[in-house]
This record gives structure tokens, C-alpha cells and sequence, in this order.
């Protein structure tokens, strides 16, 4: 086995959830592909193998990646860390098996590959070794601002990507040296979040996302969110936009 | 004239660069497009424009938007804020005449519409009299870091978006308390930013990226960089992920 007869790795972002926020590049890579690789819970397909449904060819080798867990509150702890991270050699090592036999793999993430996905546990672990090429996908955070219509950003405006798991206090005082901000992970942190914002005086103008670009998702003034837990992926948009010309 | 004759204002994210990575969406987007208007300087068609080329259809009909001024020093100064208003309060006005007339107008913007673009200036002046849908886009950084290869953020990291137009000190204060950064703007701030990321420990590992995915672009340590003048739009990637199950 030489280099030139392996495959080629490719992370393939799928965009934020709506099948048309899928790029041409992506759904090109899914045309090239022998193999397409992608991160699911036990019983469901996951979301970034729904989102591209449409361009998955018949022939094509499905490789599902089942994660061992599904527990997110016990990820501090040892047991936890060794299983993810057997769980990633032993992927790496699945996509490996199939780069040696000269096949290109697609691997799926939701969103965008290296922004807080799954696909740079197994980046890490190959992209050293093989011809690599990362397809740049549409972040959750953008379908979500676009889908509410809120300008986020502009100009001179520094952005802060906060998870909704730091401490209050913490959260305080990075909301209160921003001027727009994302506040991802919200779920069982959201009466803290509500705290924290109105503390750093920015809950006016905050708005609540639930899934994203879902056909199923909604937006509305973090304010009038009552406190019923809210899903995982929910998130906090702070826009950040003072001056107008 | 009722609200169900007159047309629909798009916000189109092109993405990057790289013609590849539009969405499908944005595509589908310029196909039920009238008329597509995109910002420009004086003598250039502009990148938006330049990216979508292969979308455009012999019909449709093009808005230049061109920037009065190019000079982007004097952006503090009265004269560069009226003069840059009286400009987004014109091409606004152009384009409602359209929108009235039952036309649905699609504005480009490069990278994501609602994230540092000038199309924000059009939708608060627009959106809250026509029918507007926004299609994100990939933005800039991310194709900088999928062009490179780069992990950026995971997990619990925080992620700090700064414009290198900061001071020094408080470049430094803010790159000292963040995992990940992105450092926009960099120009003539470079030999700034080197300084600071140096003070604050994290000059090794932060890469230097020109012209993220167009086909001219190219990624180096900012370590090796000369201290040349960069591109206003280079950009500076600070990755923050330490901890790897």
C-alpha cells in the first residue's frame, strides 16, 4: 500500500438542519464518497445523515458511528473520558481500515466540521496520516440567526461564544465585556442564563432559539420564555449591533 | 399597492469564496430572484457578486451598490458616517422601488448575511415593510479553518471574535481569558496582534490565514509571517482546544 493508492478523508459539513443549507461542495463530496461515515445515537440515523438524504447514492457503504453514551451530565468523569475516546480510536480506526483499501470516506457534521463537532475527534486522529480535505459548513448559530432575522454583528463589535454551563458569575461578567454574544448549550441552564443576562443588563433584546433551521423551529424574545427545561441545542442570541450609519 | 403584490427582499449569503461553497438554498434563492443587487467599490463587480457568477440568469436585473467612499481610516469621522447613511438610505430606496413594483430583489453578501455584513444596513431599513426571508451562508472564518485544516473550538471552549483594530492592552486582556479566538481585521494591525498573542502565550499554535478560500489563498503559522502589511481582510485563527478524548 502506497499513499497514492489510499483514499481520501473527507469532513463534510451538512449545515445547520435545513436540507437546502446543504453547499454544492458537500453535496459533491457526497457524489465522490464510497464510504459515508457519520456520528448517530443508538436507534436514530442522527441529523447531519438526514439533512443530505437527498444526495446519498444507493451503492454508496453506510457507516454509521453509534456513541457509547448518552448520558451528557457524567462527561467530567474518567470512565467517561476513556469510553469517548476509545470510541473515537475505534471509529478512526473503521475509517482507516476503509482509507487503506483506496476508498473515500465522507464524514458528516452537523453544521460547520471544526466548530465544536465530533468530526475533529476523528480529524485529529487521521488527517496526519492521509490526503484530508475539509468541506466549511453553515453553523448552527447562522441558521438560527437567520431564521429570526436578528443582526448579530457588525463592524468594530467583539462576538463572545459562551456555553451555557459556565458559572453565573462567570457568565456575568463575559456578557458584561461583549457586545453580541452566543450562548450555546442552554437546556437545563437556562434560568441561570435568564439571571446572568439580567444582570449584565443585556436580557432586552435577547432572543431564544429552539431547533435552529428544523421545520419544527421557533424563535421568540428570551423575556417571554417561560422555565420549563428547553432542549440541549437550544440557544441564546445577545446581538451586539449599537450604531447604525 | 397591497403588501400581496409586492415583492420579497432575500438576504443571500454567498459564503467565503470558493463558488463551491454556496448553499443550495442561495442558489434556488437567485433562480426566483428579479433583480440581484450586491455592494461593490468603484471599477470592481465586488466578491459577492464575483462568487454567484455561474447563478445568474441573462434576465435578471443587476443593482450595483457602489460604496461612495474606500478610504476605510476615517470611519470614525462625521463626513464618513453621514456620507456612508445617506448611501444605505439610497440603495434601500432603490431597492424598495423594485420590491413595490411586485419584484423580489435578492441582495448578496459575502460569508453570512446577518454576521459582519453590509446587507444588515438594507434588512433594518427594509425588513420590517416587505417579506424577508434570510439565507445564511458559510462564513469567512470557517472556510479559513476548514481551508487549513484547523480544529478550532470544542466542547465547553469559549470563543472570542475581536477586531485586531483593538489596543494592544486590550487585545491581549481579552486573548489571555478565551480557549479560541478568531482575530479579524488585521491589516496593519499585525505587527499589534503578533505582540499581543505573544504576551499572552498563545503566539505558537495561532495561524495566519490570506484570502481564506479563494484559490489565491494560503494559511502559515503566524510565527514565520514577515511583518509586510497584511490584506484588511486576513485573518488571524487562535485555536482553543487543549483537552482531546
Amino acid at each position: 500500500m502506497t499513499s497514492s493508492t489510499t483514499g481520501k478523508l473527507l469532513g463534510v459539513g451538512t449545515g445547520p438542519g435545513d436540507p437546502e443549507l446543504v453547499t454544492l461542495k458537500a453535496v459533491k463530496a457526497l457524489q465522490e464518497a464510497d464510504v459515508v461515515a457519520f456520528f448517530c445515537k443508538k436507534g436514530s440515523k442522527g441529523n447531519a445523515r438526514a439533512i443530505v438524504d437527498a444526495h446519498i447514492r444507493p451503492e454508496i457503504i453506510e457507516m454509521p458511528l453509534v456513541y457509547p453514551v448518552t448520558v451528557e451530565t457524567q462527561k467530567d468523569e474518567p470512565d467517561y473520558l476513556r469510553s469517548i475516546a476509545e470510541f473515537f480510536d475505534r471509529s478512526a480506526a473503521k475509517i482507516s481500515h476503509h482509507l487503506d483499501e483506496g476508498r473515500t470516506v465522507a464524514v458528516l457534521s452537523e453544521g460547520d466540521p471544526l466548530f465544536y463537532g465530533s468530526y475533529m475527534h476523528l480529524h485529529v486522529r487521521l488527517a496526519s496520516r492521509y490526503a484530508t480535505q475539509v468541506v466549511a459548513g453553515v453553523t448552527a448559530m447562522s441558521g438560527c440567526w437567520s431564521m429570526a432575522g436578528l443582526p448579530l454583528v457588525q463592524g468594530d463589535d467583539v462576538l463572545s461564544i459562551l456555553p451555557g454551563t459556565l458559572p453565573e458569575e462567570a457568565l456575568t461578567s463575559r456578557l458584561l465585556d461583549t457586545h453580541g454574544a452566543v450562548i450555546m448549550k442552554v437546556g437545563r441552564n437556562l434560568p441561570k442564563i435568564r439571571r446572568a443576562l439580567q444582570a449584565a443588563g443585556k436580557l432586552q433584546g435577547a432572543l431564544y432559539v429552539e431547533r435552529g433551521t428544523m421545520a419544527s423551529g421557533s424563535a421568540q424574545p428570551l423575556e417571554t420564555r417561560d422555565e420549563s427545561p428547553a432542549p440541549y441545542f437550544s440557544i441564546v442570541l445577545v446581538p451586539g449591533w449599537n450604531t447604525r450609519p
